[in-house]
C-alpha cells in the first residue's frame, strides 16, 4: 500500500495464493461443470492493482490478474481459467487519453488472439456498470475477461493464455504510464477536485454493492483490509448533482456510455468545454 | 435535503407514502404469515431523517418511522405492522452523551410499554453491525424495531403503537438536540476531522453492504437520490488504521460494543483521553 504520495494519493497491491478444500457455495459459484460431484482441492492467485491519483487531471486506474484451479483426489488438474482486465475512471474528460488506453489494449490483446478485445472490451463496458444509478458505467471501460479455460473452444492453450494474462497486467505501464506523465503537472482547482471526490463516490458505490471480489470476501470474512484495499481515499456524496451541457463535468458524463475508443476521438468531443 | 449549513453539512429528510399490488418477491421477504396464498395490496409509509454534522464533536444521528399494511381483494386489512428506530454514531467520544441519549429513549419508551426499550436496544445493537469489520457496531446505538403487529403477543393495540412510534419520531429533538446544543460551539481539529472521515467510511459501508432499507431500494429500482440521501457528504478509507490506547481514538472505538448506557457512565471511560 502506498499512501500520500505525491502523485498517487493511494495504490493499493494486493497478490493473493492460497487454496484448500472447495467449499460447496463456491463450487456452485464458480460455475465449473468438471468439478460437479467431485472432491476437489482449490487453488487461486493472482494479483490486484488500483491507482488513486492526487490530480483530478489523473485517472484513476484498476488491474486484476487471476488463476484458478481446482484439482481431484490424485491430484490431477480437474479445471483451471484465467481471468484478468484492466479499466479507467477518469474525471476530467480527455477523450485523446480514452483512445490511448483502448489503442494499447487493442494492439496488446491482437497480438495474442483477433477476438479478444473485442469480447473483452465489451464485456468490461458490461461489467463496471452501476446498475443502480441508471446503469451509470464506472468508467471508460478497458477489457474484463473471465473464465478463460485454456484449450477449450477456440480459446488460447494454457501457456499462450498465462502469456496474455502477463502482458494484461505489464499493460498498465503502456496503457496508463503515458497518461499519468502527460497529466500530472496540468492545473487543477477546487471545482476539478470537487468532480473527482463524486467519481469516487461512485468508485465507491460500484465495489461495495456490484464488485464480485469485494462482495465475495465482504462474505467469507477475508481480511477486510484487503478486500476493501481498492476503496478510494475520499469520497463525496452530493444530492442531485447536474451540470449544464458545455461544462467538463457534464463531458465526462458523456464519455461513460460505452464508445468505440480505439477507433479515435468521436467527432461530438471536438468542441471545447470548460 | 439540507446542505453546507453551518452546524449541519447534510440532512437528509425522505417522506415516502405509496403502494399498489404487492410483487411475489416482495412478500416473501416481508415475512407475512396472513397473506400467504393471497392476492394481496399494500400500502407502505414513513420517514426517514439522517443529520451529518460538520463539527466532529457532533455525533451523527438517524432516524426512522415507518408503517406497513396488506388489503385483501375485498379491502380488508391483512396484516399490518409498525416499524422504526433512533440511533446516534459519534466520532468525539462522550461517554455522557450516550447516556443522556440512551436514559432519554428509555424514558419515552417506557411510556409507553415496560419491555420495549430493552428489547428494541438490543434489536438496535444487533442491527447495525458492520459485520465485515469484524462485528463492529456502527455507532452508540439506541432503538431499533420492525415487525410489530398491532395486539399480537402482548404487543400494543393500533392505537397505542401508532402514539409510540409518533413519541420515536418526536424523540429525536430531546435525545439529539441537547447534546447538538452543547457539542456545536466546541474546538476542534484535523485530528477530530480526520476520524470523523473515517467513520462516515463505516457508515457508508454499512448503508450500501447491509442497510435494508438501502438494499432494497438498490434492488427495486427505487429512485436513487432518494434510497442514497443517507450517505456521508464526504467520507474516506484510509488503511490498517489503529489508534494507542489513551487517544481519544481509541476511545471512541472502545465505545462502540453494546453497552448498558442508561445505566450511566462505565467506570473505564471516566480516565481522560487526548
Amino acid at each position: 500500500m502506498l499512501a500520500d504520495g505525491s502523485t498517487f494519493e493511494k495504490v493499493g497491491v494486493n497478490r493473493f495464493a492460497g487454496g484448500g478444500a472447495l467449499p460447496s457455495e463456491m463450487a456452485a459459484r464458480l460455475g465449473s461443470e468438471r468439478a460437479q460431484g467431485l472432491e476437489v482441492e482449490f487453488f487461486a492467485t493472482g494479483v490486484s492493482v488500483v491507482c488513486h491519483p492526487r490530480s483530478p487531471m489523473v485517472p484513476i486506474v484498476h488491474m486484476n490478474v487471476r488463476y484458478f484451479q481446482l484439482t481431484g483426489p490424485d491430484g490431477e488438474v480437474v479445471d483451471h481459467w484465467f481471468g484478468g482486465g484492466l479499466d479507467l475512471t477518469p474525471t476530467y474528460p480527455f477523450p485523446e487519453d480514452a483512445v490511448h488506453f483502448h489503442r494499447t489494449l487493442r494492439r496488446i490483446c491482437m497480438q495474442h488472439h483477433p477476438e479478444y478485445y473485442d469480447r473483452f472490451k465489451a464485456w468490461c463496458d458490461r461489467y463496471f456498470v452501476n446498475i443502480h444509478r441508471d446503469n451509470e458505467n464506472r468508467g471508460i471501460g478497458g477489457i474484463f475477461f473471465d473464465n478463460l479455460r485454456p484449450g477449450e473452444n477456440g480459446e488460447l492453450d494454457a501457456e499462450a493464455a498465462f502469456a496474455l494474462v502477463r502482458d494484461v497486467g505489464l499493460a498498465m505501464r503502456v496503457a496508463y504510464g503515458p497518461i499519468v506523465e502527460r497529466r500530472r503537472k496540468e492545473p487543477w482547482g477546487s471545482r476539478e477536485k470537487e468532480l473527482q471526490l463524486v467519481r469516487r463516490g461512485r468508485y465507491a458505490e460500484f465495489n461495495l454493492v456490484h464488485d464480485r471480489g469485494t462482495k465475495f470476501g465482504l462474505q467469507t470474512n477475508a481480511r477486510i483490509e484487503s478486500v476493501l484495499m481498492s476503496m478510494p481515499p475520499s469520497a463525496n456524496w452530493g444530492y442531485n448533482l447536474t451540470w449544464p451541457e458545455g461544462t467538463f463535468e457534464h463531458r465526462l458524463h458523456q464519455m461513460l456510455p460505452p464508445r468505440n475508443w480505439a477507433d479515435g476521438v468521436p467527432d461530438e468531443f471536438l468542441t471545447p468545454v470548460r
